[in-house]
C-alpha cells in the first residue's frame, strides 16, 4: 500500500482495525466519535485532501467503487463499513464471504443502492409507499403518460439529488432518464419526515426521535430540519413504527435513515432509506445523548446501543456553497454566528466552494421548538460560503 | 521533516496553521474540537503511537523539549499552542520574536512553570494565596521546621502530582526535593474548585462555571469533579473574580485554569493556575455550548469567544488505571458503562495501561447536581482498566 498513511502498531497489542469507504464529511464526523474509542481507522477514498483522510490511522488512497481495491482494503480490517452508498459491492460480497464484518450488509445495500429493488421491497413488506411502475428507457417512459404527475428516479448512481426528475406532464418526459428507473406517483405531500435506526450486531433496534425537514416552496430545497418533529404521537408512533419495519427487514446492522412523507390526510407513507448516517441526523451531535456517529461506532465495535433521547430540542441548517461561487471557500459572517450562544458550527474542511455543495452545517439548540423556529430563522442566511 | 505524515496541499488555498506542542489526550481531545473548524493541524511528539498522532495533518516526530525541535516545528505554522506544560521556552520566545503567534504567551508560560515565579505572581497581583518559603536544597528545607505543616512543590518539572510532597513534620523533611522548590503553608481546607478562564487575542476574557474537585479522604486522590461546584453565589463570584484577576495579569491568550483553595472559614485563596485546557473542564465537550477545546480553537483562530454556559449539570470521573496493572489495556465493564442513558465515554487510547495512568474519562450530565451525585456514586467504580 504505497499511499497509505501508517503509524507503528504493536502487533501484540492490536486494537480492533475498522475500515470506512469513502472519506467525505460523514466519514469526518464518524472519525471525530470515535476518538472517544479504543479503534485503529482506515479511510478509503481517491482524493488525498478528502474531509476525513487526516483523521485516521490509516488513510489508503484508491477508488471505492474499484473491487481490486475495495477488497484489498477490506481484507485489512476487522469491520467495514461505508459513508457514502456508491462502493463496490461484489468486493462487499466477497469479503463479508471470507469473515470480514460488513455493516451495512452487502445485501441490504444492494437492495437500497437500486430504486427499483428498494420498491419493490417496500411492496414486499406490504408498507405504504408510493405506487409506481419501471421504465427502462425514455420509450418506456412515454408510455406512461397516464401515470403522471410523477417523480422519475433513476435505479442505480443517483446521489443527494441527482438522478431524481419530477415529470409533471407529457412535456417533461424529455428530462426523465434513458436508463432504468422507476417512476413513482406524486404524494400529496404536508410534510417530509426521516426516521434513524439503530441495528446492532444481534439485530437489536433502537429509533431516533422523528426530524421533520423542512422544504422552501420557493427554492424547492431542503430549508432546515428541525427535532422533534411537529406531528401528533400518533403519527410518531406510525412513522416510528413503520421506520423499524422497513429497518428490521433488511436484516443488517448498521444506522438506516428512512425518510418518510405525511400526506395531507396525515397518513404516513415511505419514500426512501439510506443504509448509513444521513444529514438529518446532524443535529445529534450535541443534541442527543448518543450522536448517530458514536452509535455506529457502538454498533460497529459491538457495544451496546446508546440512548437515542433528545437532550434538547435541535435545528441543523444546512450551509451549501452559494450559488455562482466556486473556489476557495471564504466563510462570510463566520464571526457573527460564533457570536451566538446557542449554535454548533460544523465546517467540513472542504478547500474548495460550489454553488449547493454541501460545506457545513450549523446546529442549533433551545428550550423548545417555538424558540427553535424563531432563531432558525433569525440565522439561515447569517453564514454565506463564497469564493 | 523525515518523519512527517503530510498530505498534499495546494498553496494557493491555504488554511491557517496551527501547531500543538505535545500528542497525549489533551491534544487528542483539542483536535477532535478542530474537526469543526477549517483548519491544518500539526503535532510535535516524541511517540509515533501518542493519542493525538493519528488526528492531524502533520505529525512531526520529535521532542518537545528540544529548543531545534520546538523552533523548527514552530516556523512552519502560523500559531502554536501547547497541551503540557513541560516544552521548550527558549524556542518559543526565539519564535514569537519571529512572528509566529504562540498562546499561551512564552512568558506567561515561563511564569507559570516555575512554581517560585508563580508564588511571586500571585505576591505581586496581591491575591490571597498560601504563605510560602523557598528553599534551594534539603539543607534549606530543614531550616524551616517553624514553617510545617506544608506542602514543598519542586519548582520546575513536576507534573501530575509529580513533583509535590506533604511535610507535616521534621520527621518528613527527608521526603522534600534537594532542588529548587516552593515551602507552602498547609490551607486549613474545605473544597477546592476550578475555574477556567478563556483569553483571546484582544486580550477579551470569559469565565466557565466554578468547578468542584472532590477528594477520596482515605485514597487522597482525585474522586470526581462536578459543576456547578457547590459553593455559594457569593463564593462563585468571589473565585470567578480571583481567577479573572490571576489570568489577567499574565497578559496572554489562551486557556488557562485555575485551581483554588476554600478555606474551612469560606475564603478562597489562589492554589496554582495551568495555561492549557485542564481535567477539571472535561465535562465541557458535553456540558457547555463552547467545551474548552472549542474555546482554545476559537481563540487560536481568532474568531469570537464561545458560550460557556452549563446546559446541564455535569461529573466528571476520571479513568485511571487501576492498580498493580501494567500492559495492554482491557476495559472491564464498558459494556455496562455504555448502557447508561446518562454518560459519555472518552477514552484517550492509550494501548498500554498502567498503575494511576490517565486512560480516559466518563462526563455524566443530570437534571440537578443532587441527582448526579447519586450517578456518581453508583458509576464510579463500574469500569475498571486492567491488563
Amino acid at each position: 500500500m504505497a499511499n497509505e498513511k501508517t503509524l507503528q502498531q504493536n502487533s501484540k497489542n492490536s486494537l480492533p482495525k475498522v475500515g470506512i469507504l469513502g472519506g467525505g464529511q460523514l466519514g469526518r464526523m464518524l472519525l471525530q466519535a470515535a476518538i472517544n474509542y479504543p479503534v485503529e481507522t482506515y479511510v478509503l477514498e481517491n482524493d488525498p485532501n478528502c474531509p476525513a483522510a487526516h483523521l485516521c490511522h490509516h488513510f489508503v488512497l484508491g477508488d471505492i467503487q474499484n473491487e481490486t481495491a475495495v477488497y484489498n482494503f477490506g481484507k485489512q480490517v476487522d469491520v467495514l463499513t461505508i459513508e457514502i452508498e456508491g462502493v463496490n459491492e461484489t468486493a462487499l460480497f466477497r469479503l463479508e464471504a471470507e469473515g470480514v464484518r460488513v455493516y451495512p450488509s452487502p445485501s441490504a445495500l444492494h437492495t437500497l443502492k437500486n430504486k427499483i429493488l428498494q420498491k419493490e421491497f417496500y411492496q414486499s413488506l406490504n408498507v405504504p409507499s408510493a405506487d409506481f411502475c419501471i421504465t427502462q428507457n425514455l420509450e418506456e417512459l412515454k408510455q406512461q403518460v397516464d401515470f403522471l404527475p410523477a417523480v422519475h428516479k433513476i435505479n442505480s448512481g443517483g446521489y443527494d439529488g441527482r438522478g431524481v426528475q419530477v415529470i409533471k406532464t407529457a412535456q417533461d418526459i424529455h428530462l426523465g432518464f434513458d436508463a432504468p428507473a422507476v417512476l413513482e406517483k406524486m404524494v400529496d405531500l404536508q410534510q417530509e419526515i426521516s426516521v434513524i435506526v439503530a441495528v446492532d450486531h444481534q439485530l437489536q433496534t433502537t429509533c431516533y426521535p422523528a426530524v421533520e425537514m423542512v422544504f422552501d416552496p420557493q427554492l424547492n430545497q431542503l430549508d432546515y430540519q428541525i427535532c422533534p418533529a411537529s406531528i401528533t404521537p400518533n403519527q410518531q408512533e406510525q412513522v416510528q413504527s413503520l421506520a423499524l419495519k422497513v429497518v428490521k427487514g433488511l436484516n443488517s446492522p448498521g444506522i438506516f435513515a428512512v425518510e418518510l412523507f405525511i400526506d395531507t390526510a396525515g397518513k404516513a407513507w415511505i419514500n426512501e432509506t439510506a443504509p448509513r448516517v444521513h444529514n438529518s441526523g446532524h443535529h445529534s451531535i450535541e443534541a442527543n445523548y448518543s450522536s448517530q456517529f458514536d452509535m455506529l461506532w457502538r454498533i460497529l465495535l459491538h457495544y451496546p446501543l446508546g440512548n437515542t433521547a433528545l437532550i434538547q430540542p435541535a435545528a441543523i441548517i444546512n450551509l451549501v456553497g452559494a450559488p455562482n461561487f466556486s473556489g476557495p471557500a471564504i466563510y462570510q459572517g463566520i464571526d457573527e454566528i460564533l457570536s451566538q450562544p446557542d449554535c454548533f458550527l460544523h465546517l467540513y474542511g472542504k478547500k474548495e466552494t460550489r454553488s449547493g455543495r454541501k460545506m457545513g452545517h450549523l446546529n442549533i439548540l433551545a428550550k423548545s421548538t417555538d424558540q427553535l423556529l424563531e432563531r432558525v430563522k433569525e440565522l439561515k442566511h447569517v453564514l454565506q460560503i463564497v469564493s
